[in-house]
């Protein structure tokens, strides 16, 4: 404990580590050509026959002696006898040894049995496919080092060899440690950690081309972890611990590292990720990597990446960038090059970026990215509105072809996000961000999404959305109508504490809502009306951003109770009691209304299919789904 | 025979070919998470379990009851009591239910046994990780019709699934088909073909993500043929049938597809590949494929990729392009859009391209290109000097790290090429582009490689290369000496022909190199001081461009003498009458000279190793190699 951590710059720490680890030489193996593709060659491959390995018609026709045509022409019409001045070939068939060019069948004059009529002379070798022409005996097909592609495959085949020589599958060893880590076919208890980053690794590995080699999960016992990362070095060409990499009570990474090899660096100015071990035993690489699904992730694709394919002699290819337009400010660490991941969107064909949950324990971060964006050691933060380069994680047609949707969560827009991969067999897709409806209507009125789900409570006019659309936004947009919901209190399954209004929510544990969406709003204006203040509600303060999670604490006992939709209850099994019916709503650009995807959007709750699903979670109205309202 | 082929553009084929094939719904299964990396779900996947499933701390410290904390600041120093105010937690920890706080262990101002102190009041829920902060049980976290990537595996597995229903996998089946057909394991013998392209497609097809199935090589007999497309049919998505659908004597492919389904067309306006079948039965595509190793690339490429990703619901990434200059003139059919394979060089800052050969037969064509130029239907050609666009088939990294090399064929620069890639462990490569030294000249002139392999002999002085030099190169260029090589000619074993100098050429069957190659240059001269005319010379006119296939040729008995070097002969066996020693050297731009890629040519070069692999061959005088001569 209280170890020195280095605080070295990415760069600088691959280059430092690069240059301490031998760039030791791959072993190579022989394997038959049905199996080399994508394999490196170890050893240049000559042709062990030509191809063709015989001279062959390249049409179908005559074979005949070009000397006898010479005097072949429209004026001198001459008449060949078969099989002493020429034979039928097809293409490919072998030429004879006593003929040397081709009479295509299209320019025979005449064909009888026995003789044909030519009109034209014949160039020796015309038509002919010579002996070679593809592949010569004994020539190089393919040199050292190349990766063998589907053609190689061919190439090798037709110059008739069976064996090729390769470098071995580079072999990455992956040892879980932690003693609360469980397998996923576990019961699971509290405490209990299902283990998923070892397969999150075999999958990084399989895109490097290596090989991933996973091993069991080992407890927090210094003996176990070194017994297993020794077994993993005679395994492999490099081993990956994780986790222990910190200087908690039971990190072992650094002395077991330290122990049979030697430690490189401890440490590198990349957030998250920093307490990463670089080291190596005979020459192999040993990476301790941290534990937080995010941390792991940017060490994997930032560290054991290029290392692997240095060692395997294998370029890294850039990564695709592209420049967009932050949609808001993102504060940053002096001290760390920091990986934020973004969500991205094409809005009226401009980029817009929007991070995403920073938490390094959110592997569902990187479910959700469509790109990093890697703020510099030294930078604060980036301004909402400022350009910035972003490192794309998913194709970019996915990002064109996706429906950027900021506002209010409700599971209506779950299912939608299905139903509109569904309806276009995936070439479509919707990306929530759930920051509330305010948010949402800020969103739309930037320019910054497609649709923006909300319901937006007025409480001058007590109505819904388009008072709010009137104040804030300039642009001409519409109404797409949704359902109408019903929200209330979600208190805990047989109501034991007898919650029967707002009235009650003082003498309670409360869960709340996000600042700035609609179901705040609401319960702020539920309060007021009844006298309530802010101050009086226990944990008020605590903030859940969707419904399903706010029910779900409720269900774990965190919580006695919290305003949220009929729907999230009745997941959960909960209890529910209505207090009002609000219009959840989509706003839209009207420019957008004819778009290709806003109109899979409206067939989409439009169709039967969809309206059901929604009826059975309970709680909707969904009697003008669909229409549009001109705002 | 003679069965009207139709001439459809490419585009309209296919428009016209999905159309008639059904949308058909691709079947599903239930496979285990495991096994599910770049599958497509074929159903939304929800959450079991909420990731952390408790709540747990989210930094090394304790926990505490926020309410008992509110009264601590520097000025009320708080003690807390072990087991009843607070807990030792570590990251990861659950928090006990009546605990809900965590503070820092760099917070505690003081920790004995039982006791600590604190200076800060906790805010309820600080440093805590939420019971579903990354993954709300019953939360969707996959949608339908997504491929599965490493973080998807992992945000499932934290949701505790063990299972997720994912579209099959796409089959595709390989018929081949030709009597001439032979496994790369039987013995082969003239008229045979040994079969490739049916591992070409193999290879192809992984490259599109669905899978390959490849059945035995069926002989030309149309029952057998049926029989084996029926059973591909029923256990694959889509067959291929490779070849017969030409309108040869022996092309089946039509009749079959009309018999047990329909042709829905025939024939396509591309170049090569123009005679491929689209045709279905029961809505699954089979297509029939030309038999030339470029054309049914071509097919497979542009027709057969589009139909099965569509029918995958995959998109299509558009292909990588570049602009290029065209360094020679490109011929084109009227009638077809043409794709010509081409080699990329990136010279002084520019991407210059090279039509490698032409003809369908030769998949070395493919092995050796580095992108394609597609020339419109109704384009004559292309002028040298033109710009075009390419479609990138290798990586633009290589493509920058590739050595040009135009000009001479000697078996030297096979080898240079391979040691190149070892001694770069396959970073940098040599392709070489054989065209003669007079090309290569011009070729350097033009700018358009980076090293020119040239032996120029100057009747006037008797020297080599300088004289051509200071004629054709206005630039400052240098020469690389490399080797001095015996050129002489190449007889057949034990030389029954009794060939014993220039003069014997007349009386015997020669064969020639191409205009503008060194020896061709070499060969005239020869004739010319002896007084022969050229038209004395019985095959005069029959061209190859390497000195391998030259002597493979002569092995074959298709020719009796031929000039060239040495161990070219010796590769083959073969007699050889010297006659005289020439200066192989690479001309090379001497601005070029210190750069990277020039310096791990020369260090090549200069090795022992390579040095000693070029004495082997025989017919080498390598005493100068490596020294730089200004011109």
């Amino acid at each position: 404990m209280g170890r020195y951590l280095s605080n070295i710059l990415l760069q600088d720490a691959l280059n430092k580590y690069l240059e301490d680890l031998n760039n030791s030489t791959l072993e190579e193996e022989l394997i038959d050509v049905d199996e080399s593709l994508g394999r490196m060659t170890s050893e240049a491959i000559y042709a062990n026959l030509s191809s063709p390995f015989y001279n062959c018609s390249a049409m179908d026709g005559i074979a005949v002696k070009a000397q006898k045509t010479f005097m072949a022409n429209e004026q001198n019409i001459l008449s060949l006898k078969e099989y002493e001045d020429y034979v039928v070939v097809d293409t490919g068939d072998p030429i004879p040894k006593e003929f040397d060019a081709v009479i295509m069948i299209e320019d025979l004059l005449e064909k009888e049995d026995g003789y044909v009529k030519i009109y034209q002379s014949a160039i020796p070798w015309q038509h002919v496919r010579c002996l070679g022409e593809d592949v010569v005996e004994k020539e190089m097909v393919i040199p050292s080092f190349h990766t063998i592609r589907p053609q190689d495959v061919g190439a090798i085949i037709s110059g008739r060899v069976d064996k090729v020589k390769v470098f071995k599958k580079f072999k990455i060893g992956i040892i879980p440690t932690g003693t609360e880590l469980i397998e996923r076919n576990q019961e699971p208890k509290i405490g209990d950690i299902i283990e998923f980053n070892s397969r999150l690794f075999e999958g990084l590995i399989k895109g490097y081309e290596a090989k991933p080699v996973k091993y069991p999960i080992v407890e927090d016992d210094y003996n176990k972890i070194k017994a297993s990362v020794l077994k993993a070095l005679d395994e492999c060409d490099m081993v990956l611990i994780n986790a222990g990499s910190s200087q908690g009570r039971e990190d072992f990474t650094y002395d077991i590292i330290d122990e049979i090899g030697e430690v490189c660096l401890h440490g590198i100015a990349i957030k998250p990720g920093k307490p990463a071990i670089l080291g190596q035993a005979n020459g192999k690489p040993i990476i301790g990597i941290p534990g937080y699904p995010v941390s792991a992730w940017v060490v994997m694709e930032n560290i054991v990446k290029p290392v692997a394919r240095k060692l395997m002699h294998k370029n890294i290819e850039e990564p695709i960038k592209i420049n967009a337009t932050l949609s808001k400010r993102v504060m940053s660490s002096l001290k760390y090059e920091e990986f934020i991941r973004v969500k991205l969107g094409y809005i009226n064909g401009k980029y817009i970026a929007t991070p995403v949950k920073r938490g390094a324990g959110t592997i569902t971060s990187l479910v959700n990215a469509d790109g990093v964006l890697k703020v510099p050691q030294n930078v604060e933060g980036l301004e909402e509105g400022e350009s910035v380069e972003i490192e794309l994680l998913n194709n970019i047609s996915n990002i064109h072809n996706t429906i950027v949707s900021i506002g209010s969560h409700d599971i209506v827009m779950d299912i939608l996000n299905n139903e509109i991969s569904k309806k276009s067999f995936g070439k479509v897709r919707l990306s929530s961000s759930h920051v509330g409806s305010f948010q949402g209507l800020l969103a739309m009125k930037k320019g910054e999404c497609h649709i923006a789900p909300i319901h937006l409570f007025d409480t001058e006019t007590e109505s819904y959305n388009i008072p709010y659309i009137q104040k804030y936004i300039e642009k001409d947009v519409a109404i797409i109508k949704l359902v109408k919901r019903t929200q209330g209190l979600i208190v805990k399954k047989g109501n034991p504490l007898n919650i029967k209004s707002i009235e009650d929510v003082v003498n309670v544990r409360y869960i709340n809502r996000q600042k700035g969406s609609g179901t705040r709003i609401l319960f702020d204006y539920l309060l007021n009306k009844n006298n309530i203040k802010k101050k009086q509600v226990n944990g008020y303060e605590r903030e859940e951003s969707t419904h399903m999670s706010l029910a779900k604490a409720i269900e774990n006992n965190d919580a006695d109770c919290g305003l949220g939709i009929y729907s999230a209850a009745n997941v959960f099994g909960l209890d529910f009691i209505p207090l009002c019916e609000e219009e959840y709503d989509l706003l839209v650009d009207k420019s957008m209304l004819n778009s290709e995807y806003i109109q899979i959007l409206l067939d989409t709750i439009k169709d039967k299919l969809f309206i059901n699903k929604i009826n059975t979670l309970g709680g909707y109205n969904t009697e003008v789904i669909g229409e549009i309202v001109n705002v």
